[in-house]
Order: C-alpha cells, then sequence, then structure tokens
C-alpha cells in the first residue's frame, strides 16, 4: 500500500473510529449470573475505559473479548460494593500481565484510602495507579486525551457520587481519496486542506476546500449517571448528549423505597433523558426484587420512547448500531 | 406419621445425610468464565462449609444452587486474591439479605486486618463476623460441631496457608425399624439400644443388641491442601481420609516454576494422596498455562489412578457419586 493509501486508511480508521458502550453489568446491589453488578465498558477507537468495576468484571471482559490491555483509563462513581469489589482482581490480574503502562484512576475520595489499604497487603503492583480524588462540586473536565473530554459531577447518593460526561472532540475535515487521485493531491498539501485551505494544482488552477473534503461526523457523547435520587438539576450538564446511561433502580411501586436509599425510579430516569434531550437512553442498576424487568422499561418508555434496557453483554455503538457482542 | 416414624426418618435422614464438596472454581491466579479461581463448598447435612472463596463466588453459589443462608462457617487457606478477593462482596451479601447468625470466620492472622480494613468503609454487618486467626504449628481441631470437627494444619507457601481437615464424629448404632415393629419396642428403649443395651421383652425375654441394629456408616473425611509447595510430611495427617482435594498447579513440564513459586505439579500432589493412602483425590487450582488440562490429570493419574479433575460445579459425594449439579 502507498503513504497515501496507508494516510487514508488511517482517516478512514480515524472517521469509523469506535465508539460503543458495553454493558458488563445491569444488577443493583447484587450479582446473579444473568446480570453482574456494574460496570460498563467505554470503547473509544483502541482505548478501552472502565466505568465502575463490580465484582466479576474481569470476568465479563474476558467474556466479551473486551482486552485487559487495552484498559486506559478507570472511573468509579462511588464506594459501594456493587460499584467496586472487582477492582481488587482486576488490578492484580493486570500485575499478573505484567502491564508496565500507568493507569488512570478517578474515583470520590474515601476510594484511594480503601483501595491502598486493601491492596498493602499484597506484592506491589508492576505499573503505577494513579489515584485521582474527585471533590469537585460543579462540572469539571477531570481528563482529556486526543480524542475526548471527561467531565466528572456529582449526583446525589448516599455516600459521595459522580457522574461522567464523555465527550468526543471536534474532529479535522476528511479529505476525499476520490479528489486526491483525481487532482494529483501530494501528500504534503493534505494537513492543511484537512484544516480547511483550498488546493491550486499545477496549473494555477483554484479548488475550493469544499469540494476536497467531506465534514467529519459530529462528536459523540455519553454520560454515565449512577447511582443517584432524582436530580432534574443535571439536565442541564446532559443537554443533547447522544447517549444516557441512568440508573432506574426501582418502577413507580418501590417509589416510597427510591426516595429512601436515594435512587431513581425508571420514570424519574426517562424525565431526565427527555428534559436533556438526549438521542437515546439506557437504563440498569435493577433491583433484584424484579424477576422481569419490562415493567421498568415499559415505566421509561412511556416518559421517554427511546430507551433501551440494560443487559449484561449488550453494545451500544454511536451512531447507533446496538447487537450482543459473541460469545 | 406416627412419632417412631418420625425417629426412623431422622435416623435415616441422618445415615443418609449429605456429604459433598462442591467446585465453585478451579483456576489458578485469574478467573476465567469456564473456571474461576479457589472455592468449595463442603455441604454436610443441611449445613455448607465455604472453603476459601475467590471473586465470584457468590455468583457460583447461586449458579449451583446453594443457599446463602445455609452458610455456617468459612474456611480460608490464605490471603491471596484467588483465594479471597469473593469475601467483602459474599459478606455484604449476607448482610443485604438481613442474616443475623454469627458467621466463623478461620483463616491465617493478616486476612483479619485485611478484611477489616476494607469492611469499615461500609455499613456494619447485620451479622457478627467471628474472625479467629489460625497461628498453629502443628494440626489442631478447630472448629467442632455435633457432625463434625476440623483439624488445620500449616502447609508450604509463600505466605502463611492453612490445609483444613473435615472428619465426621463416630455416629451411633441406626435401630432397625422392623425390629421396632417385630418386638414392639417402647418408644423409650430406643436411645439405650442406639447406645449397644440389648432389649428385655414384656415376657422377659432378651434380645441381643446386635439383633436390633445395623451399624453406623463409616465417618466420612474430607480434605483440602491449597496452595502448597510439595510437602510429604503431611501424609501423615491426611492417613486414610477418604476424599483429599490437592493442587497441582502445574504438570511436570513446569516443575522449575512450581519449586519458585511454592505450588505443586501433578505427580506430587498424587504422590501425597498415595503415601497417604486416602481413596480419591481431586486436583485443582491449575495454570491458565493449560488450555487444557488433560496432560495434568493424565499425569496424577499415572501415579494415582482414581485421581478427577476439579471443574466447576463439579460435586464430589461420599460415598462416592459424582455428579455435576443442575445448571
Amino acid at each position: 500500500m502507498s503513504i497515501t493509501g496507508l494516510l487514508l486508511l488511517f482517516y478512514v480508521l480515524n472517521i469509523w473510529m469506535d465508539f460503543s458502550v458495553t454493558i458488563l453489568g445491569s444488577n443493583a446491589a447484587k450479582p446473579t449470573m444473568r446480570r453482574f453488578s456494574s460496570a460498563q465498558v467505554l470503547q473509544t477507537g483502541e482505548n478501552l475505559h472502565l466505568i465502575d468495576c463490580a465484582e466479576g468484571t474481569q470476568i465479563q471482559m474476558e467474556r466479551f473479548h473486551l482486552k485487559f490491555s487495552l484498559v486506559k483509563t478507570i472511573f468509579i462513581s462511588h464506594l459501594h460494593g456493587d460499584h467496586v469489589f472487582g477492582l481488587p482482581g482486576l488490578l492484580s490480574t493486570f500485575s499478573m500481565l505484567e502491564r508496565t503502562a500507568a493507569l488512570d484512576l478517578y474515583a470520590p475520595p474515601p476510594l484511594e484510602n480503601w483501595l491502598n489499604g486493601l491492596l498493602k497487603y499484597f506484592p506491589p503492583l508492576s505499573y503505577p495507579l494513579h489515584i485521582h480524588p474527585l471533590t469537585h462540586n460543579e462540572p469539571t473536565v477531570i481528563h482529556e486525551n486526543k480524542q475526548m473530554t471527561v467531565t466528572a459531577f456529582p449526583l446525589k447518593h448516599r455516600v459521595a457520587t459522580f457522574a461522567y460526561l464523555f465527550r468526543e472532540k471536534e474532529k479535522p475535515l476528511n479529505i476525499r481519496k476520490d479528489m486526491i487521485d483525481f487532482y494529483r493531491i501530494p501528500l504534503r498539501e493534505i494537513v492543511a486542506i484537512k484544516a480547511g485551505s483550498d488546493f491550486t494544482d499545477n496549473d494555477g488552477k483554484t479548488i475550493p476546500n469544499e469540494r476536497l473534503v467531506f465534514p467529519p461526523i459530529k462528536p459523540r457523547s455519553y454520560a454515565y449517571c449512577s447511582d443517584t435520587a432524582y436530580l432534574p438539576a443535571i439536565t442541564n450538564i446532559l443537554h443533547n448528549t447522544d447517549l444516557l446511561y441512568h440508573e432506574a433502580t426501582f418502577a413507580d411501586d418501590n417509589s416510597e423505597r427510591a426516595v429512601a436509599t436515594f435512587h431513581s425510579t425508571a420514570r424519574q430516569a426517562a424525565q431526565i433523558a427527555l428534559d436533556s434531550q438526549v438521542e437515546k437512553l439506557i437504563i440498569g442498576h435493577f433491583s433484584s426484587r424484579y424477576d422481569d424487568i419490562s415493567v421498568i422499561l415499559r415505566e421509561a418508555q412511556a416518559v421517554f420512547p427511546n430507551t433501551e434496557a440494560a443487559e449484561d453483554g449488550k453494545v451500544f455503538r454511536l451512531p447507533e448500531i446496538t447487537k450482543r457482542r459473541n460469545e
């Protein structure tokens, strides 16, 4: 393949960079065979970002073919067992696999003491673990890489809890392969064209930029809100997010229990989605009281029709393609 | 049913009291979907005794229909992640289910600090957890109930590690239902007959005890030895045990690694079984280096033919009936 070909392949890959969420666990409180507790993986290109890490997360990652070596960052919502009890095992497994790359972990402050306190009984990890305690009262960009920013903001639960909003950065224009061939555009011009320049050929003829490029795909966004009581204030922050995961531990039949335990009902989760004008809502963190979660799902869909229920192994891909990972 | 009938039913149940081991995890180091890490349940009648508690133990218990409410004691071999990372989740789940019965947990001393250190970040457990640190250099009866004694003795591993030997107590003689009817034996005589007395009927005729009873079944025993380097000294303690679980992390092809990591090869595990004159050997704690553990199994069987490989969900019942639990 020529250098031009390689470059184009890179751009094409970049346009179609995977942006998908895989559900590893969808149950509240305690795991079952059918539904493990809270954990998800956001995949952006070749990077995996783990969001919460319940017991069995490493098992689910293997089950759903998510490579340990691609995990770049971990985001923990709060220090409740059903969101963190998989961390000791996963972090130890990274060591066993002789990871050397540093790992960034974001979480409310008590997690650092908890995790360091329990890990100190074992051999040191094979890689630097950087724990970043979150203490912000306002939405704050806590993490950034070439592709995206991650904003954390507080939720309302029995302990300090954060939501995470993952937002892709604006992408450059994409050059058209057929135009490169047609106008014999030299490699050195491509960066300028992608930045918006016109192209002047050997005969001095100027080709306008819009003829040479097609627009980048719209930056995609995903927000994870779990666990929380109904908190209408977050709709401003979530405004126009493509995909929202919001806990819906209960249906309306347990609304008093939802209030008492600082959880949301499906109707409340859907109201947040509606008021935030998101594209799509995923609900999860279902109470074990519900053998059949269809009552929860229907309640949400009555308010916000484009709602789907989380299932372990389900993948939500943006632009929207939903499928199950091969098992 | 008459009182005699009920009593007899009780005795029959007692004779046939379940004594079985269910494997919850059979892998070393890290869990996979096929093989979780070390955990087992010894069932004696209606009591469950958990032996080691790797990540996902609570999930496996549910999968294999082992009721949380029947767990009476927990025995932990040593403080390595692949033997204990399921404890926080399981103990929390007991609380969530509103357990109030005290729970006894036996383990080498560092476990107490580790566990208390990590549990203190969460609401107190709903039940008393009694942690018994084991510091014995010699085999010691550390636990006893009506049915059995549990003897702990040290193994040879990288950290303090204990083996556990579960041994049923001698059972009383079992009275024959047909003789009760035939000689019209009154209820009040039964305890004495079971203790070995003859019976004198209304006509003054004496019926010898051996005509009235059948002998109790032989007390059964099970030993759990994991993790350990080859340790021939334990064969004296294990002498005549019915069922022995001994780790066999490696086959001979990794014998140097076995020495370096204080683990056993399959041949060594089988040698322990042979020298201990046990009935049957289960090997487990297989290294993930082996996709197919048949090489490990064959190596053990060459030395001790009555060897079986642990598989998650496999049940070993004494007297010997091996089956898989329904999934």
